[in-house]
């Protein structure tokens, strides 16, 4: 089964978009952090989404340009202010121009993302944006609960899993659910798409956060261990902190509060502090509930079980995953 | 004649709009600055152009509210970039709060500005977002435009001018032919009056300029000859850099490159090389010169003389203003 049609489709219709020209600093970081790639994840699912309603899924291929060019806006943005120095292995824009370029750049890319995603039929205008605008301010609530919780000790697994939802499991949600509405499907078959994205969304970020810490160094694209070393508030560690008592308590206290410390040493000592308390597993068992969930919900959809084998194996795919 | 009607509606209707609440981060750096009022300009020509067309002007309130909240959404990015340190005699969101907040507020208000902006009927919803989308990413120009100029020594007026026209006068076109599509206007009438505001918008930041410098500090709500004291690049400056050779120069020379002065001697000095150069004339001319444009077009609209009073009232405001 093969997925190269649609993402070569992809990346195809995203060379002939144009953002604008002039001034260069104000476009050339757009054309920049779209050309650092990534999995075009969320264009994907639109597509494949729409896929399942029509056989016409390239009339969905631009506005899910537009949400893929909205998932790189709140990229850009948020690296500024996480001073995150790379993306992809690449300077991230604030880096390689600056912090201005990078705000009003994002700016006008959001501008962009409105753009693709109202190249719709006019009947179908309204209801896609009233859905995007909800999900993109859900992003935003997101991304705001991820700072604060930075300065918090006392955040819930709970409370992780809702900023989670927020940050990340709505856009996806919402990409499956513009391929519905693209694609023809009635009210009650878009929500269960927009169910079956959240509930993959949360699934794929408990499995970054594990790749992070379990990842196979030669095959994850990002320094294994980099979430532990920033005492990131993962479900990981969250759940570490929930479970702990004791000297195991005092370890891990003593790795979080370290201020200097040798990075591999500590990787090492709490993803053994991570083993002693059973994380891993609870944390594979909450985010395979979540992908069982999603894949629930896929089958609810009415739809013929063949239409929708490209995106089963998509997510089996997003679940399998090794980076 | 009285423009109270109006105004009155629009502050009214911005009580009932809700941009969110949690995380309050997030969404109290919007109601504040949002509170902080302004002159309402651009939500008031919206429904003063609909009106030209319409009885019912009310149903352009909350998309010419979009443009409003549009409005600030730059503001508020703009003062990040700007470093400024007060927004109309308050604290800029980054000051009260910090650049994170300022940047994820600000992207959350543009999302918001999108949400009142689609309160329009179903079929003239394209059309406004295709015009406003254009407008937006030009204001994005402007400012990127505005802030490479600053780095500068070769600006002319006409980049200047067309640097305004895009930071500013763009967004005041947008707001007249926002109302003309909304009060159902056709194609060749809305292009008047984006062409209206257009050439407004540029006398409107010409007089802005004027009365940085030649203002009543009783009356100016700002600073007078804070563009003086910041060697901001405006039309007056560039004019008298144009102009003055010589001593003049070598003394406008002076002021621009001294690293320590006395702020009232410099503003004082500065102001008194503009009136030896005639610079405030031409500056004035060219203003009157939009100003003129601009109602001109307004006289091109079709749509009786008496139904234009009010805008050509609000106009001839905008052009005595002392503030």
């Amino acid at each position: 089964m093969s997925l190269t049609k649609y993402t070569a489709a992809l990346e195809e219709a995203l060379l002939t978009v144009t953002y604008g020209s002039t001034p260069p600093e104000l476009y050339e970081p757009i054309h920049y952090i779209m050309s650092l790639g990534g999995k075009r994840m969320r264009p994907l699912l639109t597509v494949l989404s729409a896929e399942l309603f029509t056989d016409d899924w390239q009339k969905a291929v631009f506005p899910a340009l537009g949400v893929e060019v909205f998932h790189n806006f709140t990229l850009m943005h948020d690296d500024i202010m996480d001073r995150a120095p790379l993306r992809r292995g690449h300077h991230t824009v604030h880096e390689k121009w600056n912090d201005n370029v990078a705000i009003l750049s994002g700016d006008v890319m959001l501008v962009s993302a409105y753009e693709l995603l109202s190249e719709v039929e006019d009947g179908k205008l309204k209801r896609v944006l009233k859905r995007f605008n909800r999900a993109a301010a859900e992003v935003c609530e997101g991304q705001q609960f991820d700072m604060n919780f930075e300065k918090r000790q006392d955040v819930t697994k709970e409370e992780y899993l809702e900023m989670i939802r927020l940050k990340t499991a709505v856009l996806l949600g919402f990409a499956l659910e513009l391929g519905g509405i693209l694609g023809g499907a009635d009210e009650h078959t878009c929500a269960l798409l927009k169910k079956t994205g959240d509930a993959i969304g949360l699934g794929f970020q408990l499995k970054d956060d594990l790749l992070d810490v379990y990842g196979d160094p030669d095959k994850f694209g990002k320094l294994v261990g980099g979430d532990i070393l920033a005492n990131k508030k993962t479900f990981l560690l969250l759940d570490a902190l929930e479970k702990a008592d004791g000297t195991i308590r005092q370890e891990l206290q003593y790795w979080i509060t370290a201020k200097e410390f040798n990075a591999i040493e500590k990787v090492q000592a709490v993803t053994a502090l991570y083993d002693l308390l059973g994380v891993r597993s609870t944390s594979e068992q909450v985010m395979n509930a979540y992908f069982d969930e999603g894949l629930g919900y896929l089958s609810q959809l009415p739809v013929a079980e063949e239409k929708k084998q490209l995106l089963r194996f998509y997510f089996s795919d997003l679940i399998a995953r090794e980076r």
